[in-house]
């Protein structure tokens, strides 16, 4: 039976406002670009990214067991776990990739989480959380392709329109998948909403290409938060569903639109924070004349983080 | 006759919205501090302070002379006058105290203003800014004690009450007044609004206790914003005529302030910008039970700049 999004979005939305932040949106930003952009600083979420509001939706909706959460994570997710365990009184041990940078380590370590750091990429973290789970009867909070997740990152989308959201077309940073596709399953066909992959972390454009989720190489300097090795496969059928249109940015205009966050707005995102941005600020995507564009800015975990010494 | 503030207000934001950016405001934040707290985050303005909306207001309601514009500043100021200067195709000179840094001075350095490093405090690069207008005709834009500075700086407040706010009580850090003078003159009796100050520039704080305005020695982390040696003559009988509360913080409670507002909210604050926040966090000052409070986020031009290398 198809998922009811709309019930499980509302229901999530319910489920998560105590624990959440109500995070603030900017209407009609001057970037220089020509056009005005609506902004929702997404990135003032607790830890610093969307993630928590997945973490937290799955925990309240579930039995957890006594061996507690495990997750793996390139930072963002398993602070997001971390933080949702220790608020709601669970045990959490999290996998991080090394290439996870610091920052992110220390923010977990500091979240009271039993960090596990795996040399190489996500994948690896992921294999050892799945190992851990299988001997230690841990609940698994995947990070991207599970309906929970999905449920609460889509509170995100119910948020913005609940905050006067007047965009015809909504640019969202795709990694692994669960953020946009929580903004497809509550926004539907009412907007347009375009994925923005990094060139070098392409999981959802190479699946939409093929035809079905495959893998890629990762790389790159958003590749710590964006580097989903496979797209989710709940993200690519709503892809698929609403005929997504993707479009790729290279770490040069990441880079250059992080610097430009931080000039015009004093905001200093992460890589992954600035990917959408850049799909607008490098003209790989272009609005039409009338198109009144948002863009989501999802993530703030920097390497280095301005307080760390 | 008395300023009739409702109108040069109203005026104001008609005339500077093209120019100015509409911040972004954050109902509800939780900051562990045990009740939430309403922010605007008027750091994300142009050029990262609040002082872009009293720069437009005086040059878009005055004729501006061919010697241009001639402004003394610890930098937000300055870089306020610049940005302003530019957009509206004047020349701009400005004179900086040493001590605003390296950071803000390279601002206003690539704002295209000719710019003047004085050694010391702020009065002394005052004083050459007035030598300069007097030799020159250049016009002055004095930083906060002018009637078009504090109309400007008060549409900040109206902008906030637009957007919805509901605090009971507005928390705003004081260095030589005109922000505080500009919300003091939109809201009037309607709300009460606290002046923070640090221990080690209180302006206002001294004039309210000698009953005028009064030199004050400046010194500490936030000298280069809220370093005033006198509180302006607006902003002070406003504050009379108010019977305004001034509550005083001190270095460390800001910088662990600003510690805070990077931790649980990824904003990247100077020390000025963190003051009036740090009157909660520190206890400074203390809300009743059901005290709705909102704390005004004012600049975020940090030293050392996270992009200046």
């Amino acid at each position: 039976m198809a998922t009811d999004w709309t019930s499980e979005i509302e229901a999530a939305a319910g489920r998560i406002s105590g624990y959440i932040q109500r995070t603030p949106v900017l209407h009609g930003a001057d970037l220089g670009i020509g056009h005005p952009v609506d902004l929702k600083l997404e990135q003032m979420q607790h830890t610093g990214s969307f993630k928590a509001r997945g973490a937290f939706n799955t925990l309240l909706s579930t039995d957890v067991p006594s061996a507690g959460l495990v997750a793996a994570s390139g930072g963002n997710h398993g602070a997001a776990v971390a933080h949702a365990a220790r608020a709601l009184g669970h045990k959490a041990t999290i996998f991080v990739p090394e290439m996870a940078g610091p920052s992110k380590i220390a923010l977990i370590r500091d979240l009271g989480a039993d960090l596990h750091v795996v040399p190489g990429a996500y994948a690896n973290a992921l294999e050892q959380a799945q190992a851990f789970e299988a001997q230690q009867g841990a609940m698994q909070i995947h990070a991207y392709d599970a309906p929970a997740t999905v449920a609460g990152q889509g509170t995100m989308a119910l948020e913005w329109e609940a905050q006067g959201l007047e965009a015809d077309t909504i640019l969202i940073a795709v990694g692994g998948g669960g953020l946009i596709a929580g903004a497809l399953a509550w926004i539907g066909g009412r907007r347009k909403i375009v994925a923005v992959e990094p060139e070098t972390s392409r999981a959802l454009h190479a699946a939409r290409a093929a035809g079905t989720p495959t893998d890629v190489e990762v790389s790159g300097i958003a590749a710590n938060a964006l580097g989903a090795k496979r797209i989710g496969q709940i993200c690519f059928d709503l892809a698929q569903a609403h005929d997504t249109e993707t479009v790729l940015v290279c770490d040069d205009a990441i880079a250059d639109t992080q610097r430009l966050l931080w000039r015009r707005m004093r905001q200093l995102v992460e890589p992954a924070g600035a990917a959408a941005l850049a799909a607008l600020t490098s003209g790989a995507y272009v609005p039409a004349p009338d198109e009144r564009v948002a863009v989501l800015i999802c993530g703030a975990n920097p390497a280095p983080d301005p307080f760390l010494t």
